[in-house]
């Protein structure tokens, strides 16, 4: 019988000696962008994907139509007793190349950097195809050395996780992704989770999401002009612009903090005690200038202390203005009334809201002020997550990670969002949750990154997430 | 002696004699823009100014440098008795070519449109080039009949009149400019002053204009991302968009309609007895379509009726935005929580408010309200203008119309601006003001126009306004 002990010194080997071109593999992916934002890159993506997968051993790989991108469905049958569920995104955020400084965002160079080693800038490179592609790397060792994997795997992949998934229903309750989803002991999604430290945090759940296009304009108003007007009339004819930043300005209390939406905390869920213990432990843990570098912020909201900021990261549904526009902004003025402004919002979620419940709620509160005009366009959005850290896919990952010498932060639920909804709630009902070594950064910013050979020995690169995704899966045929 | 009389008929068959080559060269004019917010055309707009002014009869016409755009003076002296003074801008608003739907913004083109008869489209066919392109049409008559106007022209333009005229002192008060101004009997800006019935309107003033530019940013704030981040950090840093909207939320009512900063009212003079009976007058001669064409709306503030509107539009001071501007406007959503966000206002000030005031009062009440850290970039403006209606150059307005059957509404000030201050306040002190029939519209909007051929006997066409201002200077000598 395979063992990782018998097994994990040539698969380490063999990841190391398929380095070079598991690395190509990835730059040659990121160079293939697929944003559904933009409709870009469709269905390409998803076939590209279905190529890496039959590469990398699974035997049975298919394109999943949806109303929206397609998805992607595959399975590994290894003869194992368990199977494990895998979630991909193959698509990737929206980029503006002109803000990129330190290499553009399609070329997947790989540059030096100052403490971490040589790592990969491009789109995607971290969200998430830079530990996807290390988890392929991984497969791809055991099908090089001839080995079985330990489980079975069955895998769901979709196009429009950073347009909100709206359409991951209609791939993973497919009867007959549904049905092989059934069998598995739950859904993990590869991820680079180790800090600037080295430390790893095992995420327990995650918010959930609502993105939402405000649009005040003079038409559906029926106030203000229909077009574009000679500024000079303010004075007697009114401001669809002022009427969207007044509508806004009643949603979120005078410092930009908190929800004011009518009832919005009614269905939030208080930190329990086991949660905030959770915080608390990992406050110690994690260190205050590590969130001041992914957040690129000195100070947190009303001045907290670290650990409080944290508790409000986990704990608070925000509401948060993405992008704003309305008017003239180019070069100098432009003494213009505009007829039509418009924001684009993201909600994050905690149990117990959903998704349905805030956008109505949303909604109600503008009828309910006089903003009933203002256009609500829901662009995408889901529920929050949640699993037990009991489940096995935990138990696994904390047991891989004590036996590398880290002690993980287990942290009730990451502030950012994935639709891991669509396997914990009915009638899947599964544990779901990301897992990985390595480290990147840059999500959905310019100059994107992922270590690719660490300088620092306590965090992995390439091939140190690889090996640990090998171990993750004998951890769990245990 | 030369009388309007014996002169008025051979100089109007000049006009129409001349009228293929004066629109050929209001044609060559609008292709030639100068914007100074673009730095676009510059100093070239100003030496085609000089050729037009010296074809046309100025003896003297000179380049006058400012620390911004170049402005131009200019003298013709024809031995009379009394000399009028005449404003002039050379520059233009910027324009979105994408926008104009009947024509491109540069070229000019005429077209027909019902009602009105063919009208040239084009940015700055109305504001201001059309109309000052009608008076260099009723100079050119004299010059090619060879008559001596009835009154010598000092004549002041600027190219920066759509930034908000921020040299127009180092042009006005250049000691000759001064000395050849103070010598005027008032100052004429030619206009398109006849709405779409024909009526026309005699301003007696204008209103103050300020503009600037609102910024919050991280960096400056000192709170919120250096960079923007992922939106899921909400939570715990501060938004340096929210920041901005909650600051602009500050500055107006929830209606978007009254300004709310702080001691703004301290010196607005409500309106006379007087000028509400000017308004009332007006209100009975001019039709609410009219302002509904103009300004694109079909309602007013608080559905006030119409009077109640028009005072309300010659009396109240402003808060408006052109434009605002901040994180990702693209396609679809960005997860991104932005570092910095901005916004372009314009605020229209009354009588007794000044430029400075009002600019030192929005600072000091986003400093008292918790925004001091919004960045104020003021970009240009200043006082109101007022003028008797006493004056010459209003009297004898008023007088031409009349012998055309026109009863001219008068009308205490326009709500839009123009630098008039510069003539009106001291050291010049002199009467100020536009005049000139014919019709335009668009000004600032797409799609801009000015009225070539009439098809409506009410309306003059371009002859027509010419004429009117030949009319005019005789008027003046009497």
């Amino acid at each position: 019988m395979l063992t990782a002990e018998t097994d994990l010194v040539p698969l380490k080997a063999e990841i190391a000696k398929n380095h070079d071109r598991a690395v190509a593999r990835l730059q040659d992916w990121i160079r293939r962008p697929s944003i559904a934002a933009e409709n870009l890159g469709f269905p390409d993506g998803a076939n590209h994907l279905i190529t890496l997968l039959q590469e990398v051993g699974f035997q049975h790989a298919e394109l999943i139509d949806t109303t929206g991108k397609p998805g992607v469905f595959a399975t590994l049958d290894a003869g194992a007793p368990k199977t494990l569920g895998i979630y991909f995104m193959y698509d990737v955020k929206q980029f503006d190349p002109a803000e990129w400084k330190v290499a553009p965002p399609l070329e997947a160079r790989i540059v030096d950097r100052d403490g971490l080693g040589k790592v990969m800038i491009g789109r995607g490179s971290s969200n998430q195809k830079g530990p996807q592609a290390a988890f392929l790397a991984a497969l791809d060792a055991f099908r090089t050395l001839n080995r079985k994997l330990p489980v079975n795997l069955v895998l769901v992949a979709e196009g429009e996780e950073e347009i909100g998934s709206p359409n991951i229903r209609q791939i993973v309750y497919r009867p007959h992704v549904q049905a092989a989803l059934a069998q598995t002991i739950g859904v993990m999604m590869p991820s680079g989770t180790q800090g600037v430290d080295g430390s790893v945090t095992v995420y327990l759940g995650a918010k959930g999401v609502i993105e939402v296009e405000l649009t005040a304009d003079g038409q559906t108003w029926g106030r203000g002009p229909m077009r574009d007007t000679h500024s000079s009339y303010k004075a007697m004819v009114d401001s669809p612009l002022w009427h969207l930043v007044q509508g806004l300005s009643t949603l979120v209390t005078a410092d930009g903090n908190t929800p004011l939406i009518d009832g919005l905390f009614e269905n939030v869920r208080p930190l329990t005690e086991g949660e905030k213990v959770q915080i608390a432990i990992a406050a110690r843990k994690i260190t205050e200038r590590q969130y001041q570098v992914v957040t690129g912020a000195t100070k947190w909201i009303d001045d907290l202390p670290f650990q409080a900021a944290l508790e409000r990261l986990v704990s608070q549904p925000t509401v948060n203005i993405e992008g704003i526009h309305g008017g003239y902004t180019g070069p100098g003025g432009k003494t213009i009334l505009p007829h039509r402004a418009s924001a684009k919002l993201d909600l994050r979620l905690v149990p117990n809201q959903t998704a349905e419940e805030v956008l109505g709620k949303l909604k109600a509160h503008l009828v309910r002020r006089g903003y009933g005009d203002i256009e609500v366009n829901f662009t995408g959005g889901y529920n929050p997550t949640a699993s037990s850290a009991d489940a096995a896919i935990f138990k696994a990952q904390i047991a891989v990670l004590k036996q590398r010498g880290i002690d993980p932060v287990l942290w009730p639920r990451v502030a950012g969002s994935y639709p891991g909804f669509a396997f914990t709630e009915p009638p899947l009902s599964l544990p779901a949750g990301h897992y990985g070594l390595g480290h990147g950064g840059g999500a959905h910013a310019p100059d994107e990154y992922y270590l690719i050979e660490s300088s620092n020995p306590k965090i992995s690169g390439f091939d140190g997430a690889a090996a640990s995704f090998a171990e993750y899966l004998y951890e769990l045929a245990k």
